[in-house]
C-alpha cells in the first residue's frame, strides 16, 4: 500500500492515539505532576507496542524515567536511534488559551492543546512513520526509540542514562523531530542549535517590606536595583556588556550568511504575526542571524513586590529575576553560567545581597550536510514536501543533541516539522493535520531510503 | 480621677474595644473586602457611642462610607476636629506574618496585627484621650470626628466629601494620629509630609509568551525593555533624571538641615534593624534628609513572565510594574504624574508598546510651630512623655492632609505615635501598649490645654 494511502487510512487512529498523550499533563517542571509522568510514559509503551516495537522498557533514571523500545532486523543492518520526549512546558498563563491546555480539540484543520507540537505531536510522528515503514516492507535498518520526561527542565538525567546504557544505545545515526521549518512553504532540516544557560536571580534588601514614605530616598530597593543589574548586561546596540562573554563564539562567515540570506523571509509578515512595529537585535546582523547564529539574553521572568490589586506603597525586601542566553558554538554553557553569575556578584551594589543559581543548560550543535543520514532524510522530505528541504542553524536548545554526541559519539539528524505558529511554549499550541501526514511519510520515506542501497 | 488612672482602670476595655476593629480586615485595596468596610464603619459607630460622642452617622461617599461624630460643649469655643481611618493595607504577604493579621493578640508587651498602628490603633488613642476629657471635665473645645474608608488608597472620595460638608466640618484645627516618632525615647510632633504619585505600568511586546530560542536576539523583550526604562529614571547618585522633576523641590535651608542634625539617629542601628549592610540615597544628603525632605523613586512592585517552578524558556508578551515616587512642597502631584507618563511614553523603543497609568497620588504638606493647638499638643506631649517634643518633618503621605488645608482651610496637627519597629505596611504591624497608654494620655492633656485659658 503506498505510504500516503496508509497515513490517510489510519490518521484517525493516530490522532486517537495523539489525543490520548495529549490528555495526560505531564508538565516536568512542576512537581505536582510527578504521577502525570509515570501515566504518560506507559501510555507511550502500550503505543509503541501495537505501531510493532519490541522489547519496551520503562526504564528509571534519577528522574522521570525512560521510554525504551526497538525493533531489529538484522545485527548487519545500520542502526537508527529516535529520541523524542514525552515532558510539555507548563501551560501557563491558563487565562489565555482558547481551548483546554490538555483536552486537545481538532479544528480549523489544526489539532489543539500542549504538546501537539512539542514534543507529542512530532514524536507520534517518528512513531507512525516507523509503523508504516515497518508494515509496509520499508525499513532497512534496526530502530531503537528513547522517549524522555525532562526535556524541558534541560535533560539533568539523560546524560548519566546514556553513560550507563552506552551499548542498548548503540547507533549510527540518532533521528530526532523537535524542531520547526522557516514557514509551510520551506520544509528545512536543521543543521545547528544554539545552546543555553539559564539562571534564577534573587536579590534581597531590607529584611521586611518597608513603608515606601519612611525609607524611600534612604534604603536601596532591591527591585530597583535588579532592574539596573538586568538593564546593563545588554548595550543600546543589543551585545551583552559581560566581559568575556563572546571569547569563544564562531563569528559567521560570508558563506554562512549568504545562505542565510537565502532563506525566504518576509520581516513585515514576521512582526505582523507577533503584532510588533519594529524589531530590536544586536547591530550588524540580520534577523535571521540573530536568532539563529548568535548568542542573546533575555529575562525569562520577573517579580517582587506588591503585584496585586491597587497601590501599596512598599520599599519591597525582595526580587527576584530567571534569565537565560542563548549561545552559539563554540560557547561552553557552564563557563557562560559561571561569568554571569560572577559579573553580577562583582558589580551588585553593597547595599543587598545576590544569589544567582543557574537552573539548567546545554551546549549548541552543528550537524553536517554530507553525513549519508543527513543525504536519506534530505531525499524523504523532498518526496513527501515537494521540495528539497534547505539546511538551515536555528536558534533552540535541545540540550541533549551535544550530549548524545559526547557520550554516545553519534550525530543527529534534525528533522523538525515545527511551524513558527504552532505556538509551542505558549498559549494556544498547535499542529496543522496536513503536516502531520507530511512528517509521517517523511519518515516513513526516510527509512526507505537509508541505508542507500 | 488622674488621666493616668483612668487609662490604667480601663485600660482592658479599650484594647478589647481595639480588638474588635482589628478583627475586621477592612482592606481597602481589596473589592473582596467591600462588605467588611461597612462592618467595620458599624463597629466604630457603637465605639465612638460609648466614648460620649454624640450625632453620630455612617455617612456615604463614592466609595467607602465616612463614620462622622461629634461632642458640641458651646458655639463660642473652638472646634477640633479629628481624623482618623478605619481602612488598612493588604496583610500580605501572609506567610511572613508570626500571628494572623487579623486575629490580634498581646506579647512582648505589644498589640500584633495589621492596623494596630495604622490606623486604628493610633485612632482608637485619639477617641480614647476624648473620652478621657469629657468624663474628667476637661474638655474645653467642641469635637468632631470623621473616620474614613479610604486613606490606603489616596483617599479618592474625602475631597468631593470635605466640598459637600464644608459647614459641618468647620474647625478651628485638625488632629491626626497616623505618623510615627524618629525612636522610643524622643517624642516628635510631626511638621511636615512628602507627596506621593503612583502609577502602573505596562508594556507589551509579541502578542503571546514567544520561545525565547526562536525569537531570542531578534525581537524585543519587553521585561528587558521594562527594567532599561526603569533603571534609567535614577542615576549612579541617586538622582531622578526625568526632565524637569525637580524644579519645584524646595531646598533645604542650612537652618533646617541643622535641625535634621539634631535629631538622635545611629546609621548602624538603622541598618542593622533592617538588615542591610549599607545605606543609598541621593548624593549630597543624609539619611534623614533623604527620607524626609528629598524626593524618591520606588518600584513598589514588578511581574511578567514565567515566575513558576523550575526555568520556562519564554520570551514574554507583558511586563508590568507599579511605581512611585516621593514628592516635597512644592511639587505638584499631577504635574510629577504627567511628567514621568509623557517622559516614559517619549523613551520607550518603538519596538514595544506602553501605558501608563497614575493610579493614586497627593500633596506634601507644612504645618507651621506657632499655632496655638500646636503649642498646646507640645505640652501635652511633654506632660505625658516627660520630654519635650522634637518638630520633625517626615517623609509618608497622608493624602488628605494637603487636601483638607485647600478644601476646608484648616491646618492640621500631625500628633502621631508610631514607631518604625511597629511595621505598619508590612508583616506583624504591632504597636506598643506603653505608647497606646501615653497616647490617650497625650490627647487628654491636648484637651486639657486647648485652647489655653
Amino acid at each position: 500500500m503506498p505510504i500516503r494511502k496508509y497515513i490517510q487510512e489510519n490518521r484517525e487512529r493516530f490522532i486517537d492515539e495523539l489525543f490520548s498523550l495529549i490528555r495526560i499533563p505531564s508538565v516536568s517542571a512542576k512537581s505536582e505532576n510527578k504521577p502525570d509522568m509515570i501515566t504518560c510514559a506507559q501510555r507511550w509503551t502500550e503505543i509503541l507496542k501495537s505501531s510493532g516495537a519490541e522489547n519496551i522498557r520503562i526504564m528509571q533514571t534519577a528522574g522521570n524515567p525512560v521510554v525504551y523500545a526497538e525493533k531489529i532486523i538484522s545485527t548487519d543492518a545500520p542502526t537508527v536511534l529516535v529520541y523524542g520526549h514525552y515532558d510539555v512546558m507548563p501551560a501557563e498563563p491558563l487565562d489565555l488559551w482558547n481551548t483546554l491546555p490538555f483536552e486537545p480539540v481538532v479544528h480549523d484543520g489544526r489539532i489543539w492543546g500542549r504538546g501537539t507540537d512539542d514534543d507529542k505531536g512530532q514524536t507520534m510522528i517518528q512513531v507512525k512513520g516507523f509503523e508504516i515503514a515497518l508494515r509496509q516492507g520499508l525499513l532497512h535498518s534496526n530502530v531503537k526509540f528513547i522517549l524522555e520526561g525532562e526535556e524541558e527542565i534541560g535533560s539533568p538525567s539523560l546524560a548519566d542514562f546514556c553513560r550507563e546504557h552506552k551499548d542498548m544505545l548503540r547507533a549510527d545515526i540518532i533521528l530526532v523531530s523537535d524542531t520547526s521549518m522557516v514557514n509551510a512553504d520551506t520544509p528545512m532540516l536543521t543543521t545547528g542549535l544554539r545552546g543555553l544557560a539559564y539562571w534564577e536571580i534573587e536579590v534581597t534588601g531590607p529584611n521586611r517590606d518597608l513603608h515606601s514614605g519612611h525609607f524611600g530616598g534612604a534604603v536601596s530597593n532591591p527591585i530597583n536595583v535588579l532592574c539596573k543589574l538586568l538593564a546593563d548586561i545588554t548595550d543600546s546596540d543589543g551585545r551583552i556588556t559581560i566581559p568575556n562573554f563572546y571569547d569563544d563564539v564562531e563569528e559567521l562567515t560570508q558563506d554562512e550568511r549568504n545562505v542565510i540570506a537565502q532563506i525566504p523571509f518576509d520581516e513585515d509578515r514576521y512582526c505582523k504575526a507577533i503584532a510588533v512595529d519594529a524589531l530590536f537585535g544586536e547591530k550588524g546582523y540580520t534577523t535571521l542571524e540573530r536568532n539563529s547564529c548568535r548568542p542573546s539574553f533575555d529575562v525569562c521572568g520577573i517579580w517582587g513586590g506588591y503585584t496585586g490589586e491597587g497601590a501599596k506603597t512598599i520599599l519591597p525586601s525582595k526580587a527576584y529575576a530567571k534569565v537565560s542566553c542563548r549561545l552559539v558554538p563554540h560557547q561552553d554553557h557552564k563557563k557562560i553560567e559561571a561569568i554571569l553569575a560572577a559579573h553580577l556578584a562583582e558589580v551588585a551594589p553593597n547595599t543587598v545581597k545576590i544569589k544567582v543559581s543557574a537552573l539548567h543548560g546545554g551546549q549548541g550543535y552543528i550537524c553536517p550536510v554530507t553525513l549519508p543520514a543527513y543525504k536519506a532524510a534530505e531525499k524523504a522530505m523532498g518526496i513527501a514536501f515537494g521540495k528539497s528541504p534547505l539546511a538551515v542553524r536555528r536558534g533552540g536548545s535541545i540540550a541533549i543533541i551535544p550530549t548524545f554526541e559526547d557520550i554516545l559519539g553519534i550525530k543527529t539528524i534534525l528533522m523538525g516539522f515545527g511551524l513558527e505558529q504552532n505556538a509551542i511554549h505558549s498559549p494556544n499550541e498547535s499542529f496543522p493535520i496536513d503536516f502531520f501526514d507530511k512528517g509521517i511519510e517523511t519518515v516513513a520515506e526516510f527509512y526507505r531510503h537509508f541505508p542507500s542501497i
